[in-house]
Order: C-alpha cells, then sequence, then structure tokens
C-alpha cells in the first residue's frame, strides 16, 4: 500500500536520568538529529516540567520531531514523522547514541493510504 | 502490558480543502480540542505552507497534539499523544466532525512499556 507519510515511534529504555532531564542537552540533541536527518528545521520549543521531565517539539518543512522524557523510568518517547526524503535512520541513530539508551524499539507507521485520498497523488514541488 | 502513555495516530479522509488549507480555523478547532479533552495546553504553534499546508503542534502538559494537512488530498494526520488522564476520544470526535471528514481512521498505540522501566512506576503527582 502506497502511504504520503512515514512515522517512527521510537521507544528508549534505561537511559541516563540526567540527561533526561537537562532541557539544553534534549533540546541541542534533538536538534543536532534533526540535521543529521537533513531535514529543514522551521521551529523548536522545548519545555522543562518541575521537577521531573522534558517535551520538545521541532516542527519542520518535512512534518515533525517530538520528544517526552520521563528521568524517574530512564525512558524517552520520540516520534519523527516525515512526508519528505529525509534520512530518519541516521537521526534515529543518533538520538539512541546520544541520549544513552540501553534498549530501544522502532514502530514504523505509514500515515495517509494514497487510494483514500481524493485525488491521486503527486508529490509537492519544493 | 501495562504503558505510561496512549498514542492515537488518527487519518481523515475526504475533508474540504478548505478548512484544510486554513490555518486560522485549523488552529482554533486544535485548541478547541485539547479543551474538549480537558488537557491543559502549555504552548500552541501553527504554520502555513505555501501554496498548500498547515502544520501545527500544541504541547499540553500530559504530552502533545499535532496536525499536518494535505488539502490537495483532503488528508489530515492527527496525532494525540498522552500520560495522563484526559479525555482523548472526545478530542477525537470533536476533530472528525470539525474538520468534516468523511471517513477516518484511528490506530491506538501503547507508549513506554512499564517492564522495561529502570523502577517501578508510580504516577506522577500533579
Amino acid at each position: 500500500m502506497k502511504y504520503l507519510g512515514k512515522h517512527y515511534l521510537l521507544e528508549l529504555y534505561d537511559c541516563p536520568a540526567e540527561l533526561l532531564s537537562d532541557p539544553n542537552f534534549i533540546d541541542k540533541k534533538m536538534n543536532e538529529a534533526a540535521r543529521e536527518m537533513e531535514a529543514s528545521i522551521v521551529e523548536s520549543n522545548f519545555h522543562h516540567f518541575n521537577p521531573l521531565g522534558v517535551s520538545g517539539v521541532i516542527i519542520i518543512k518535512e512534518s515533525h520531531l517530538t520528544i517526552h522524557t520521563w528521568p524517574e523510568y530512564g525512558y524517552a518517547a520520540i516520534d519523527i514523522f516525515t512526508c519528505g526524503k529525509i534520512y530518519m535512520e541516521r537521526g534515529i541513530d543518533f538520538l539512541i547514541e546520544a541520549l544513552n539508551a540501553k534498549s530501544s524499539e522502532v514502530k514504523k507507521m505509514g500515515r495517509g493510504a494514497a487510494h483514500k485520498f481524493t485525488q491521486t497523488m503527486v508529490p509537492r514541488k519544493s
């Protein structure tokens, strides 16, 4: 089946709590991941929740990256959604290493089934 | 299996192009959906891509809502990710109706498998 977008749901387990609770570190590494993927960054916003956890979103021209961290469990949930040609695996590998996850899982989902569209899918010109 | 968060991936098909290409309308309806769910809105950002499509993110205290629209195909991809007690189904029903989708699909994913955490899961105090 043909899909418009790819959505990768990345589960990072057993990461050091001090990394997951540092909003500047998470912001920096997520932006570096976007650049590794050669994504076009539109806007980036990160929030530190007291006493724990960071949430952040990067809107890219090709869709988005998000992260939510739970330092108390060593867990981070990352999403990478893209409708363009970017190097998603590079970003995923980069983040697993940067956040020092001892285990991880990636679920790959197709988004937007082309046969359900109101007209035939033609890629947008960039 | 016990999970920390719920992630709903919502596919809206056959929506009117004029709704999907209006950034103010999409912004308003996504924020209304967050309020319908009784989520705590932290920050909201929407972008209009020329000539087509809207991308938007609402960071909520409980995680996030995102949307990307392709007016040319009548398609919108919406994600609702929550780790708290909010009324997700209300928001989903609201958005299907607001964006006038003639067909839709919802995929429900668990995020953060509790047995993989570095310590036993105890809900955060709000």
